[in-house]
C-alpha cells in the first residue's frame, strides 16, 4: 500500500440520519469527531435511542475526541463513550462544552476537557486540526479543516452547516479561513452535508425570518405560544426580543427550552435581559400579553407542547382567541404525532400558524444553492457526500457528478474508510456493525430482547404454572382482550385432561412444553394469534 | 323544535381521516353512508385498525347502507357491522360490490345486496339520493345527493373527489347532474372533502401523469419495477398499457394489486389484455425488459415492496441497472418506513424516481381550485367541511368563509348532527363515542389491554411462581437485557429472605403483592423501570 496520510472513517451517520462519529486516524493515533444518538428507525418500544457500536475503537491509539456542535446527533452517545474510554480528552467550544457538562452530571460521569474556538489550533500526532466557524441551527458549529503535517493532504469535514451571510446573531461561515487553509495543500478532500439535499434553492437565512415574526408577535392576541427547536437560540434570541418590543411577558416552558436557554445564558449567547423571563408558576393567573415558549415541537409525549395541546397543563389551558405557532418543521417519523396537536388545539379553538403558512422556519443545512457557493469557491479535488441516509448521498453524489465533473466524488457509507495516500485515495472497507439500542439506565438491550418485547405487544403474553403434586393449574393473561377471560376456565380444564392422559408420567421439560404449545394454540384458535407463552412446574 | 325534513349525523371521518361512517336521518329511518377502517393514530402494537362505535345504530330504524366507492377507510369496517346487523342491505356499484363481496367472503359474511349506478335512484322512506358520478382515484366513486320528498332541501354529500376534466378512462363529475337535481330543491345544504385543502392549487389531472409516465417506460432499464396504491385501476391500466407498446413484460406482484386486478377485470375496468399479464412465478428466471408492478407503496412490512426491497424476494432481488418507481405519495406517518425503503434500494445501487422527481403521481381529492369550481358554479346556503381532521376541517371552513362569504359555513365534528328544517339549519350534539380497536380474528381488544401491552413493550415482563411447602421459586424474565439474567439468582435469594423472615404466616394475596413489589423494585435499581410482574402462588 502507498503512504497513508491520514482517513476518515465513518462509524455512523453516514447512512443513517444520527449517531454520527467518525474517526480520523493518523499512522500515530485515531481521533474521534462526534459522538451522537441516533433515533429508532421503526417502533422499538420506547428504546431511547442507539448509540454507534464502539468496537472498532482502540483504546491504545485513542486519547481525544472533537466535538463540533452540541446537537444531540452529535453529543448524545457521549456519556456511553466516556464509560468505555474514561481518559478520553473532550475537546469543545464553550457553549458546547456547557451541553456536554449538564449532560454528564446527569450521568455522574467527570471527564477531562479542552476549550477550543474557531481560531484554535489542535495538534495531533499525524493531523493537526483547524475547527472553522459555519452556519447552522445551534450556536458555535464548527467545521474541520484537516491538515497533514507536511500539507500534502488537506481534508474539509463539515457535517452540519448552511452558508447564512447576513445573521444578525454570528459571523457568516468562514470561507476566508477555508481558502486560506486548503489552499496550503497540495491535495484536497471535501465531506459535506446531505440533509438538504433535495432542497433545490439556497436554504433560508435566519434574518429572512424576521419581519414575519415581527408582524406575528404584533398580532391582537393575548396569548402566543411558540415553539421550536430548543437548541436554536439565535431564533429565541430573535422572537423573544420582538416579543418585548410589543410588550408581551417573555414565559418559557418545558424542560430543554430551558437547560438550552440557561447554557446560552452562562455563556453569552442569551440577548435576552433575564429578568424578562419568567416561568409558568411565576405567572399563573396573570392576565395581559404573554408570549409563551413551548418545548416539544415534535410532539414528544412528554413535552410542555403535548401537555399543552391536551388540556393537561396545570398554568396553560388552551382557549379559544389563543395563538399557537409553530417556527418548526416537521422531522420525518413525527408526522402524525404533531397531526394530533393541530387537531387537539383545533378542537379547542385555537389558531395555528405554521412554516407552511408563513416563512418562520428556516433550516440549518444546505440547499444546493449553499452547496454551490462552496464548490464555486474551492475547487476540491475528491469530494465525498456524508451526514445523510443511503439514498440522500446519493442524490448529493449524482449532484456533484452533474455539476462538478471534474471533482472526483464517491459514495461512501459507514464503515468505509477514505484513506487519503500518495496523491490519491483509496477506499477500504471494515466490518459493518449496528448501532447500539440504549434503554433506561443507559442500558443496551439486545435485539432478541427488543423482539420479545415486539411479540409481547402484538399478541399478549400468558403465564401458566403448575403444580405436579396437587394438579394445580394457575393462568394469567396479560394484555389479551377481556373475552378471553371466559376462555380461562376451559383452557385450565382442557390442560388438566391432556396432562391426565398423556404428561403425567413424562419429564419436566416435556411436559412443560406440551403445555405451552397447547396453551398457545389454544387461544390461536380463538384470537388469531398465539400469545407469548411461559409454563413454570412445581 | 321546527319540523326536520332529514339530518346529516357524521360519525366518524369528520375529525380524522378514516373511519368514515354517516348517517342520514330521516322521520320514517335512519340510512347509513359507508363503513370504513381507520389506521391507529399512535403505536397500537399490531392493532389492525379501528371501525367507528355502532351503539347509536338503532336497529329498529336500520336497514340500509349506502358505500359511495371502495376504498378501505369506506368499506373496511363492513364487516363488523353486518356482524352486528346482518339484515342490512347494502347498495354499492359493481366494481365497489366486487370489493366487498371478495372482503366479506374471507370474514364468511352473506349479505343482501342492491347494485346502484351513477343514474340510479335510491329511495328510502323520508329522502331520495341519486348518486353522482364524481373523479377519485378509483372507479366507480359517487357522490351523494339527498332530497327531501317535497324537495324543500337538498344536501350535497361528496366525502372523496376531485375535478378531472379529461381523465381517459372516465367521465368527468357530472356536474350537470349536481346542477340539475340541486336547483329542483329550496335549500342547499353541502358536505364535501377536506383532505387536500392545504393545496392551493388544481389536483392533477391523471392524464397530466401520461407523458413522464411514458418517458419512463422508454427508458433504457431492462427491469422497471413500480408501485401505486393498488385500488387506482385506472393508473394501473395507463402505465400497464405504454409498458407493453415498449415491449416490456407485465409482471404482478403482490396480494392487493391482484385483488383489485380481478375486481377490474371482472366488472370491465381492466384495458390490460389479460394473455399479456403474469405472476412472478411464471417469469422466474427469465430475462429480457419487464415492467413489475409491486404492491406495498406505503412501506407496509408484508408487502411485495418492502420483501424486494430487502433482498428477501425468491423472483426478483434489486440490482445495480434496475429502476424502482414510485408512482404514489407519502401518507403522513410512513414517511420513516418509505425512508428505509429507499436506503435499502440505493444500498443495492438501485436507481430510485419518486413523485418528487417527475410529476408522476396525482391526488384523488379537491385542491382549493377544485373547490373553486364547484362553488363557481353552485352556490349553497349551507356549507360543512367533511372528510378529514380537525384541522383541515378549520383550514376547509376557513377557506368558505373567506372567498364565500354569502354561504353559511359551519365547523361539526364527528357526532355533530346537522339538522335540515324549515327553511335553516341546527346542530345537535350527540354523545361521542371512540373507535374501536380491532385485532387479530376482528376481535375487539380494549384500550386498557392495549395499555397493558404497552407496558410489557416499554419495560417487559417478569413472571415469578413460589411454592410455599418447598419454598421453591422460579423466576421468568422476557424482554429484559440479557444482563438481568445474571441477576435472577440475587433476586431469588432475596425473595426467599423477605419471605422467610415476615411473610410466610401472612395472607395468599398479601404475600403475592408483595412478592410482585419486591420484584418491581429490585428491577428498577438495577434498569431504572419496572417490568410488569404477574406472581403465582401454590
Amino acid at each position: 500500500m502507498k503512504n497513508k496520510y491520514f482517513s476518515i472513517l465513518p462509524i455512523g451517520g453516514v447512512q443513517e440520519i444520527g449517531s454520527n462519529m467518525t474517526l480520523i486516524r493518523t499512522s500515530e493515533e485515531d481521533i474521534i469527531v462526534d459522538c451522537g444518538l441516533l433515533f429508532p428507525y421503526e417502533e422499538c418500544f420506547d428504546i431511547n435511542y442507539l448509540v454507534p457500536d464502539f468496537s472498532l475503537l482502540d483504546p491504545a491509539r485513542i486519547s481525544s475526541i472533537v466535538i463540533t456542535h452540541g446537537h444531540e446527533d452529535h453529543i448524545g452517545g457521549l456519556a456511553h463513550l466516556l464509560k468505555a474510554f474514561p481518559d478520553l480528552r473532550v475537546f469543545a467550544s464553550r457553549f458546547t462544552l456547557h451541553l456536554i457538562q449538564r449532560k454528564l452530571e446527569e450521568h455522574k460521569i467527570k471527564f477531562t476537557y479542552e476549550l477550543y474556538d474557531h481560531s484554535s489550533e489542535l495538534k495531533f500526532s499525524g493531523v493537526t486540526i483547524f475547527p472553522v466557524h459555519v452556519n447552522h441551527s445551534i450556536p458555535e458549529t464548527c467545521g474541520l479543516i484537516i491538515q497533514s503535517p507536511d500539507k500534502e493532504w488537506g481534508a474539509l469535514y463539515i457535517s452540519d452547516f448552511k452558508v447564512d451571510l447576513r445573521s444578525q446573531h454570528e459571523a457568516p461561515i468562514d470561507f476566508k479561513k477555508i481558502q486560506h487553509k486548503l489552499s496550503e495543500c497540495k491535495h484536497t478532500a471535501f465531506f459535506l452535508d446531505s440533509t438538504s439535499i433535495l432542497s433545490d434553492g439556497k436554504t433560508t437565512a435566519e434574518g429572512e425570518l424576521h419581519s414575519n415574526l415581527r408582524d406575528l408577535m404584533a398580532r391582537p392576541e393575548e396569548r402566543i405560544f411558540i415553539t421550536l427547536f430548543a437548541s436554536n437560540v439565535h431564533r429565541m434570541n430573535t422572537i423573544a426580543k420582538l416579543g418585548i418590543s410589543e410588550g408581551r411577558k417573555i414565559v418559557i416552558m418545558g424542560r430543554s427550552l430551558k437547560t438550552y436557554m440557561e447554557s446560552a445564558f452562562e455563556t453569552g449567547h442569551s440577548e435576552i435581559p433575564s429578568d424578562q423571563l419568567f416561568f409558568p408558576e411565576q405567572v399563573k393567573g396573570q392576565s395581559g400579553k404573554m408570549l409563551i415558549f413551548l418545548s416539544g415541537c415534535q410532539g414528544d409525549f412528554l413535552s410542555a407542547l403535548r401537555r399543552f395541546s391536551w388540556g393537561e397543563d396545570g398554568t396553560f389551558k388552551p382557549r379559544v382567541g389563543d395563538l399557537v405557532v409553530f417556527s418548526s418543521k416537521v422531522i420525518p417519523g413525527n408526522e402524525k404525532k404533531i397531526a394530533r396537536i393541530y387537531n387537539k388545539l383545533t378542537e379547542f379553538g385555537v389558531t395555528i400558524i405554521t412554516a407552511s403558512d408563513s416563512l418562520i422556519h428556516a433550516s440549518g443545512h444546505p440547499g444546493k444553492e449553499d452547496l454551490h457557493l462552496i464548490l464555486k469557491n474551492f475547487s476540491p479535488e475528491f469530494y465525498f457526500p456524508i451526514h445523510g441516509e443511503s439514498y440522500f448521498l446519493k442524490k448529493h453524489y449524482e449532484f456533484i457528478r452533474e455539476y462538478y465533473p471534474k471533482v472526483s466524488a464517491h459514495l461512501i457509507y459507514n464503515y468505509q474508510e477514505v484513506v487519503l495516500s500518495d496523491g490519491t485515495i483509496k477506499i477500504e472497507e471494515h466490518q459493518a456493525k449496528e448501532p447500539r439500542l440504549i434503554h433506561g439506565r443507559s442500558l443496551e438491550i439486545e435485539k432478541s430482547q427488543v423482539s420479545q418485547r415486539r411479540k409481547m405487544a402484538t399478541q399478549g403474553a400468558v403465564f401458566v404454572s403448575y403444580n405436579r403434586n396437587t394438579s394445580h393449574i394457575e393462568v394469567s393473561l396479560l394484555g389479551l382482550p377481556l373475552l378471553a377471560n371466559d376462555q380461562v376456565e376451559h383452557l385450565r380444564r382442557k390442560l388438566l385432561e391432556q396432562i391426565r392422559r398423556d404428561l403425567l408420567s413424562r419429564e419436566d421439560h416435556y411436559l412443560k412444553d406440551q403445555v405451552k404449545i397447547a396453551t398457545r394454540q389454544f387461544f390461536n384458535n380463538f384470537l388469531g394469534y398465539k400469545p407469548v407463552t411461559e409454563v413454570h412446574l412445581f
